[in-house]
């Protein structure tokens, strides 16, 4: 099979949620020992998960978190507050268990991968580590755009092959997407104002850490890459080649394929977040297996969810990436789970509805 | 010792936060590697843990959540969507671990006890379950006040125990404060009013959930409640005394006794911060040592964390109680500790900084 046969094979390959569980899960919420509503937000996500699962007893056993990383071309023209070298040294640090992503992984037992979508440099091997080097970094697509097709299709194959391989040798129930790649806030807004069909002034925002004058310039690198490249906003490919990244491919792929195996997935934020979006134009029937995080400082953030019809769960103001909304997020889920689960109901706890 | 004097010893003896820590806190979250306030309301949560614990390296070890159940004479004003006997089978619910609470307490390994501050009926025992009766449900407040002085001290005295017992025995370094007790978001409601010094309209929510007319009704019930007693704005024990509930002078004891042994305490929802709100009251100092938990669909709830100086840390349209909010919060308070624990630096890792 071609990697566009096997791409092809997986994004078609997924179906949507059968909602003719619906009244029957929601009997099920109902039933439990309080009123009815009450755990709000959490009692969409039981019901979504016990779709996704096909059971009134959804359960989380393995956790996964896939952190893809790449470079980009796009950061010769200065938009970011790190340098590219940046990248390299934070693999190094998630490899050796001490970023943020790390310390929330370990606390809700998550196991975790890295991948390298496309560094610049070469890594070295680690029993983490995922080598699925697209190329070096991408293009500046202030110049060019920033993958060719056939490389757009081989970020997502890597991503969907990630996702399948480790549910096979280990498996998992939920997986969050995370990523790291000094410069991928501005094509990630990029990405998102191509779907969105609205101007990166709407999407664009500090990233790690620019001041006002700096993004001024980030929107603007973002404009004349759009208005040079003019992706078709219907077409993810299109868009990923224009102005994405290989770990927004990977994540995109990634996402495809867990979807396909009808797993929970919980996005990020505004990285993961543009790569559910690429995800969503190749099939939307992914929509139905996604959990948004948390709402992301990133201005273009909570749109991109509207879009992908998600609320945000949680609003910590954080801004750093990584998989790290994802992983607290992972956990409410479980705890959405759990309560299906292991809560009594008014007639096994011998309590009085109203 | 009286109880009353046991109950000066504990309150005076609380103080506030030692904030010349402060600068040495922030330089050391910001040289953990992310970009700096990027973990956003993690960060603050960290720094105040720290300020706490008076350590660089704050930590959770033993976790403990407090769920005090007390019933309601004003129940007998057709306030409630639930009879009264519920506050007795949700504790045979609590006791046989089936609640919501026991869920998200088991999940984050958070050991629990429900206590008996007041419920009408006579309890079998049951390991968890702490005796601590002040009496068998509060009066109803529309014909006298729901209890007296001497009650309301003892209330606080019996949840200062329960705190200063499970700490002397098993120790923890957080708590959560729930509660049950069919009636209570009426006394709570009337509380924070009374606190607050704003109309109950605005303090008042559909609580376990009644219709708009019942609802009106709970409204003018707090109003005449409130007229007859006139309770004073400034102090605690009267306004406890006049509409609170057994439980809520339970909590409000926890929290001033946890503050004295400089542990973090989380809310839960409206009834738990109306037993902030006492403790306040009492001691301004406690609001150091206070984190909200989330944000209650509850009227009033925002507000009352307003008046403590306190932000909800989770949005997840929450109105069970239990402290259910608070449990979720714990894990994300233990998230925070963690980082400040685990998290290497831009030096230790050899991370470039911006």
């Amino acid at each position: 099979m071609t990697p566009a046969e096997f791409f092809e094979s997986i994004s078609s390959g997924i179906t949507g949620c059968d909602r003719s569980l619906e009244p029957e899960v929601k009997k099920a919420i109902d039933s439990k020992t309080k009123p009815p509503g009450s755990l709000g937000m959490l009692e969409e996500i039981a019901a979504q998960a016990s779709l996704i699962q096909k059971s009134l007893n959804p359960a989380i056993n393995k956790k996964r978190m896939f952190v893809f990383a790449g470079d980009h071309g796009i950061t010769d023209e200065g938009v970011s507050a790190f340098p590219q070298e940046v990248t390299q040294q934070m693999i190094a640090n998630f490899c050796q268990g001490g970023a943020g992503i790390n310390v929330f992984c370990r606390q809700h037992h998550i196991s975790i991968n890295i991948i390298d979508s496309g560094v610049k440099g070469d890594l070295k091997p680690h029993p983490l580590l995922i080598d699925k080097k697209t190329d070096h970094g991408t293009r500046n697509f202030l110049k060019e755009k920033a993958m060719t097709k056939d490389q757009a299709i081989d970020s997502i194959v890597s991503g969907m092959e990630c996702v399948l391989e480790v549910d096979k040798t280990e498996g998992f129930e939920i997986t969050g997407f995370g990523e790291m790649g000094i410069g991928n806030t501005t094509s990630a807004s990029a990405v998102t104002a191509a779907v969105l069909g609205i101007p990166p002034e709407k999407t664009a925002g500090k990233g790690t850490g620019i001041d006002d004058e700096m993004l001024k310039h980030k929107i603007d690198v973002i404009k004349k890459g759009l208005d040079l490249h003019k992706p078709n906003s219907k077409d993810g490919l299109d868009i990923l080649s224009a102005v994405g990244g290989f770990e927004i491919g990977g994540i995109a792929g990634g996402i495809l394929a867990a979807a396909s195996l009808s797993k929970i997935v919980v996005l990020d934020g505004l990285i993961s977040t543009a790569g559910g979006l690429i995800a969503a134009l190749i099939n939307p029937n992914v929509k139905d297996y996604l959990v948004s995080g948390h709402k992301s400082v990133e201005a273009g953030h909570t749109k991109a969810l509207s879009f992908l019809g998600l609320k945000p769960v949680l609003d910590l103001n954080f801004r750093l990436g990584e998989g790290t909304g994802a992983a607290l997020t992972i956990s409410l889920v479980d705890s959405a789970c759990r309560m299906m689960t292991e809560m009594s109901t008014f007639e096994s706890a011998g309590v009085s509805d109203k």
